[in-house]
């Protein structure tokens, strides 16, 4: 690429930057039309599609002196796909939005763009559109379209007596966060798990063909989400501790700044694992059972260990 | 609904809020799936998809005392829906992203919807999902899907011979757009028409239908729209300005602003008309053939009355 090293999205231009951002992004056969024109056109194979859509913003979803372009090209990526494998189904197309400041660098920009591409790749899903526009804050605003080959697994088809499964890291990313906040850049390995998340892409259909009866993603803290089920579902779940990987890393670091490591768990998102609800016997191999849909209980209500939880159960955004 | 009129985003919180946006959006029977779950799950009839994504960012693209929340929202959802349009599509779903700073006005937000809503509803598509975040400015991110019932016209097909035909309202939201900007209020007719395009949402299939050879809709100003047909279609494309329309509105705000009422027409955006390419004798009725594709020419090359326009084109951003 031409551009100077130091050039801003001012410098290159809307036309030029977008040339060069769609260069960055490879087209699948199921594409007809894909960047450039009023819209794209998909073939679907399937008759159903699953969207989802979120907004990243700078300064609350991510900061630049904590992760580089390609770090949140691959994290809003893959928060967007995670919402798909959450469903059961995969991700097939995205289309990326990104209101910025003229004076951001126009490599920045690209960065974002290959890591997104990159992160993309990995389920073969393609960047089939987007918009680029000035703002004050960077914004990236990402859609994801995909497809189911089974039913949708949703938020309320819980039943008493289901086994409460986790499958994909919990905590590390939050741990990483903490880190960061915090001005250190170790241990490195959660630094890494909070800039590029690596969710479970293929569980969440294969939950779906185990007969998966609610499922999420861990996206915002792992006990609100299953609040989530719970309230969607109409029932109450209990989640048990002593089934919880606490990661040695968490563990390092809540000894150096005075935190309980198990809270990176429990209150902790960004990691973008999975929680479903199984009949018992159906569970799938790389999930582990860390809770149950009681038999009663108030519904919509969680406990942990049998009591309420009075710490963070994760984040809200207002 | 029961909120204080007073209220903030932050008052009312994010799920509040989230609650009181779904209910305001009623879901179309291809919705299986709507707002609530991880991805809306959405029946599509074609084997294609069409998609395309915008944002809107406050003080660039509105301004809260120049338009309400419901204007806001009824020009988000139009000019999303008209990217469809322009294909020869039919919107079906859309997303939208709010991020906003917290002391904005729930009712603000409430609003946009309520327009969001409103305008789809034109065009029975239905609001499937949505994100919402905190941010230093509103911007607004939106996503539509929807479908084609014959081939999409893309801006590449073009041919020497063809005519270039209009059809929609052209310069009204430029000229509405320039009053606001100047301080005033009226003519009104051009304000409301800045504040809601009434894009012409039949005309795209309909042209499709009628053999179009390539179609653009009306977003960043009519000769730079003429310049992506001819430069997608390597055709060089002649405007003829004796054939379009200025509205008496135009002429009366020319005058007492001093500029020439014929630039609004060939610069002005967002009223979301189409333009089109068709063989001689397929222009379909309503639209006005408003120039052609030259026989030779320097691909790409727009001219007005056969000479380079050294007027504005349109809006670039950045």
């Amino acid at each position: 690429m031409a551009l100077p090293a130091d050039a801003t999205l001012a410098d290159v231009g809307e036309f030029g930057l977008i040339s060069e951002l769609t260069a960055l992004f490879p087209q699948g056969e199921h594409v007809l039309v894909g960047p450039g024109d009023d819209a794209a056109v998909l073939r679907v194979r399937t008759g159903h599609v699953v969207v989802s859509t979120d907004l990243m913003v700078e300064g609350r979803h991510f900061r630049r002196d904590w992760a580089s372009g390609a770090d949140v090209g691959h994290r809003a990526a893959a928060q967007n796909i995670s919402d798909i494998n959450a469903m059961g189904g995969r991700a097939t197309s995205l289309t990326i939005g990104l209101a910025a400041p003229a004076d951001l660098p126009a490599a920045w920009a690209l960065d974002l763009a290959a890591g997104f591409a990159e992160e993309c790749g990995l389920v073969g899903a393609s960047i089939v559109g987007g918009d680029l526009t000035r703002a004050d804050q960077v914004v990236v605003a990402v859609t994801v379209l995909g497809t189911c080959t089974q039913s949708p697994v949703l938020r309320s088809g819980a039943e008493p007596g289901d086994l409460l499964a986790l499958v994909g890291r919990q905590g590390w990313a939050a741990g990483g966060l903490t880190v960061l906040s915090r001005g250190f850049r170790s241990p490195r390995v959660l630094v890494d798990a909070y800039r590029r998340p690596t969710p479970p892409y293929d569980a969440g259909p294969a939950a779906a063909e185990a007969g998966a009866t609610s499922m999420i993603d861990v996206s915002d803290g792992l006990l609100s989400e299953v609040g989530h089920l719970a309230a969607g579902s109409g029932v109450a779940i209990d989640v048990r501790t002593a089934t919880l990987e606490v990661a040695e890393p968490l563990v390092t670091v809540g000894a150096a700044l005075g935190a309980e490591p198990l809270s990176f768990v429990l209150g902790g998102g960004d990691d973008h694992g999975l929680l479903a609800t199984f009949p018992p016997g159906q569970v799938p191999d790389g999930w582990t059972v860390v809770g149950e849909v009681l038999d009663g209980g108030t519904p919509g209500e969680v406990t942990v260990d049998g009591a309420a939880y009075e710490g963070a159960t994760g984040w809200t955004h207002f």
